[in-house]
């Protein structure tokens, strides 16, 4: 028998938990005091927000939960938007949020606060347990839901008197729960659409964006002439040379509207319905064409990748030569930087096996196009939508995979939202190269500004999206944090600065500084300004050309 | 008639909620695009916790509600933890938080959240209008609610289409809401109380820590021979010299015990009955003295001075005289800085009708000493104990008093949650000089560790405490954000640039280099080690001794 912390953690580390992302207070002492009888490994962060999205960029990694060590509402407050993010990216995760005393909450001291109310909106399993004795099961029971599947994050809330008290046991892991390929008549749907006549196409998403599941899917393509897309946000997608590339889906609806345009059978492999990002007076929200036939073929409880096999075998595909990604890097750059050249940088130089955490927004749209034939990586996008997911994604990347080495690119507006993810990178001489692209505004919400239809922007709304006034100096903000940083005006500067972290370990930031191009820009013009139909194929990029421009 | 957000903007201002601090993303960009028809003024933070903190403060100065505009359920999100500080403190708050278009939640587009949920914990006022034409009312109704009393948070999500859609029209503020003074018998109940025998204490809070309820308190006091208390944690107290001098429950439930030890009658002057802010193995929580009667005078919904005024006819207190603090400052300190140096000379140097706002935690115990009779100013403290909020609430009393000197104490810990405020500072060009009290260390939770009893802490749990590595260089952030600083370690180099600080407007931040003094230390050396008993009366002082040591 052992007090209730003792009994957590090491549940949790029989049950494949051992790395718990942390931000403790006073409730979650005992907690913190144990760490030093198990193997549990804690990683401090000085904010709630780069500990979820570590867990968050961790198990996109690993496929398994990390842990997150939170201080009662207010700390999983502070956590919300990188775990709604998680959530979107459906994987695992176990919050353990500290609380008062069971007899504590009747008094309403300060941080008193309905610990569950904030939950429910990241987590369906959520459990207080009051009793010492059930501690150990309950934490079983979590690591068990997280992984799923469906994968999902479970909120264990943690009363003191609970964690404090003797008479806990560890126990061993509960049985993972079964996950059965699609029903035979949902893949034989699937199959009959795919072989017929018709436009069609496949959706790929959140499980099968890995080799086996590329490989897979474009099998299929191949042998029934469907197109093949994937998410807007993946999850995590393994490209580069040797894979079977995959065409995303725009963010932009006008764009994926032409993408999906004719398209008479959908199928949906762990993917959803493609929606706008989102509405726009007079604009349509739902993507799939009217008229098309969705098949949704891989539900997240599924097998995914065995249902995909199923897939292949059931049109005939098992023997079916795919072509794969040609390795091609782009020149190095020249000249004044822009955003552009600087993802033409990161594809030339790109080192073998790296993890690319992309939130760069505008300044990232040519990273697809300059990476698509770098050497095979992964790149770990933003799910949910909320800013502020990269440099904590590529904090937990880092953890998780200390052998490879990670990228994270974001704009100087999502940069800052979780600014205090290069403490933790420091402090774990974590492998991360990060790019700021410091365009000094928040470009795309300027884009955003006129797709929305509020054209006539006076000085106050435009100041508002300003971020100039007073510039932010990302090198300063590194070496506050003890991260090694400088700022680059030129190509040159740039790939040198990136040869070097590239070639040395621990973190390195880079500021890299890019005019905001799309200032002011009419929406018509938008697509030209984005120069996002560089990344699709010529006979998409004609069509939207001919449906947007003037 | 004009579009929503126009209605609903001009609606606000006229009911004098004219300042919003926003973090909008694109389901706010009319509402951003609407600033410009109007006389609201928005002020852009780049992190929502910023912007709810600074609200808070904003409304802790001026006794009216700022907005905030927050991005959908994750921005509500990441100013949660503000929010929180915000409703302990009871203040008027107005949030308008952007949602999808009505039609587009269907679709569960990445940014899709339940946000009524998220705004459960801090409102109990939240409305979603679904037509234009309803807008402008239930923007008045969030004001009128918002005023009180009681004083509160309301919460007004806009779905995106209500806001852009034409067809709404301004409309004028509701009447205020009635404040009745408490019931007779209430007041003569405690009157009589207070004219018994027995001993007795008046506990002060939210709205009568200003100088006419101070005043009005010490009359009763005096009149009475009552105890007079207040809040450990006050939402806004003014003090210094000329004031009614009013003694704070100690944080440290210990300690807290003995001041109101014997207390035979307490009386709560729009305050709570006060709770230990953590519970511990066998410590108690409740902390009003077994067989102590408590009598509520004033409850949040009361007129707060109206009914201590008829507090002090009821005990014939009417033309008592009362003493106030003397003038007197500390005088300058010398030698190798510490904590409490730091604070003797913001004692010797505070500008007249100064605005502190105090998050030193443990690094400011000494602070109400040094500053008890200096010139008039108010002290703004942390309500809710979610650690983040000092920068913030800085940030919006700065905007609220442009005429009046800010100073900013906080942690290194504690600082850099919401480190973002720094940015607008300089932005918005605010007179705040903060102090970074930088002791390398969250040092309240090595305390904290002790005294929940956790006491065999190896280094996996100390390293969970310790902020040494890498070590955090403010100067270097601040400059990053466009705040000119500088590092001192010695009371000479502080004094100079405190100095300095205080003669220049705009802000200006001064990272005092302070040993982490308690480290280490034994559960019953506290109170030493805390210097804490310099604060209390000597009576207090020794009996706390007698108490706790050893």
């Amino acid at each position: 028998m052992t007090n209730g912390a003792n009994a957590l953690i090491e549940t949790l580390v029989r049950g494949g938990v051992d790395t718990c992302f942390t931000n403790p207070g006073t409730s979650e002492m005992h907690f913190v005091a144990a760490l030093d009888n198990t193997d549990m490994r804690g990683i401090l962060t000085l904010f709630e927000g780069v500990a979820t999205g570590a867990a968050d960029g961790f198990a996109r990694m690993t496929d398994r939960p990390a842990a997150t060590l939170l201080h009662l509402g207010c700390g999983l407050g502070n956590g919300l938007a990188n775990l709604h993010n998680a959530r979107k990216a459906r994987v695992p995760m176990v919050n353990i949020v500290g609380d008062h005393a069971t007899w504590h909450a009747q008094y309403d001291a300060p941080l008193q606060s309905d610990i569950e109310t904030v939950a429910r909106n990241i987590s369906t399993w959520i459990r207080t347990p009051q009793q010492t004795a059930d501690l150990a099961g309950v934490a079983a029971e979590a690591v068990q839901v997280a992984m799923g599947p469906p994968a999902q994050i479970a909120t264990l809330i943690l009363p003191a008197d609970v964690s404090w008290s003797e008479g806990a046991e560890a126990v061993d892991p509960l049985p993972p729960i079964d996950a059965s390929v699609a029903p035979d008549e949902v893949i034989d749907q699937a199959a009959a659409a795919l072989k017929g006549s018709g436009r069609k196409a496949l959706l790929l998403g959140r499980r099968v964006l890995t080799e086996a599941g590329l490989t897979a899917a474009a099998k299929v393509a191949k042998q029934t002439g469907a197109k093949l897309f994937c998410e807007v946000f993946p999850t995590r997608l393994e490209r580069g040379a040797g894979l079977p590339p995959v065409e995303r889906i725009a963010y932009l609806a006008e764009m994926a509207s032409v993408q999906l345009n004719g398209i008479e059978h959908l199928v949906l492999v762990d993917a959803r319905e493609p929606v706008s990002f989102f509405a726009y007076p007079d604009k349509k929200s739902y993507l799939v064409p009217e008229g098309c036939a969705v098949h949704r073929l891989v539900e997240p409880e599924h097998n995914a990748l065995g249902t995909l096999d199923a897939l292949v075998d059931a049109v005939g595909a098992g023997q079916t030569r795919i072509q794969v990604q040609k390795a091609e890097r782009p020149g190095l750059p020249s000249g004044r930087l822009n955003a552009g050249k600087v993802c033409q940088a990161v594809g030339a130089l790109l080192p073998e096996n790296a993890i690319i955490s992309d939130e760069a927004q505008t300044s990232g749209v040519k990273l697809p196009l300059y990476t698509a034939g770098a050497p095979r990586h992964d790149v770990l996008t933003l799910t949910g939508g909320a800013i502020g997911q990269g440099l904590p994604v590529a904090v937990g990347a880092a953890v998780a995979c200390p052998e490879r080495p990670v990228v994270a690119l974001t704009g100087d507006g999502s940069g800052m939202y979780t600014i205090q993810s290069l403490w933790t990178m420091a402090r774990e001489d974590l492998d991360v190269t990060v790019i700021i692209m410091n365009n000094r505004s928040y470009a795309i919400l300027n884009i955003e500004l006129e797709r929305t239809g509020a054209e006539a922007a006076g000085p106050k709304a435009k100041a508002q999206l300003d971020l100039a006034e007073p510039p932010l100096d990302f090198v300063a903000l590194a070496r506050g944090m003890g991260v090694p940083a400088e700022r680059v005006h030129t190509s040159r500067q740039l790939v040198k600065a990136l040869k070097r972290a590239f070639a040395e370990p621990g973190p390195n930031l880079i500021e890299a500084m890019v005019p905001s191009e799309y200032r002011g820009l009419k929406l018509k013009a938008l697509p030209y300004a984005l120069n996002a139909l560089e990344k699709m194929p010529p006979s998409v990029a004609r069509a939207v050309k001919k449906k947007i421009a003037p």
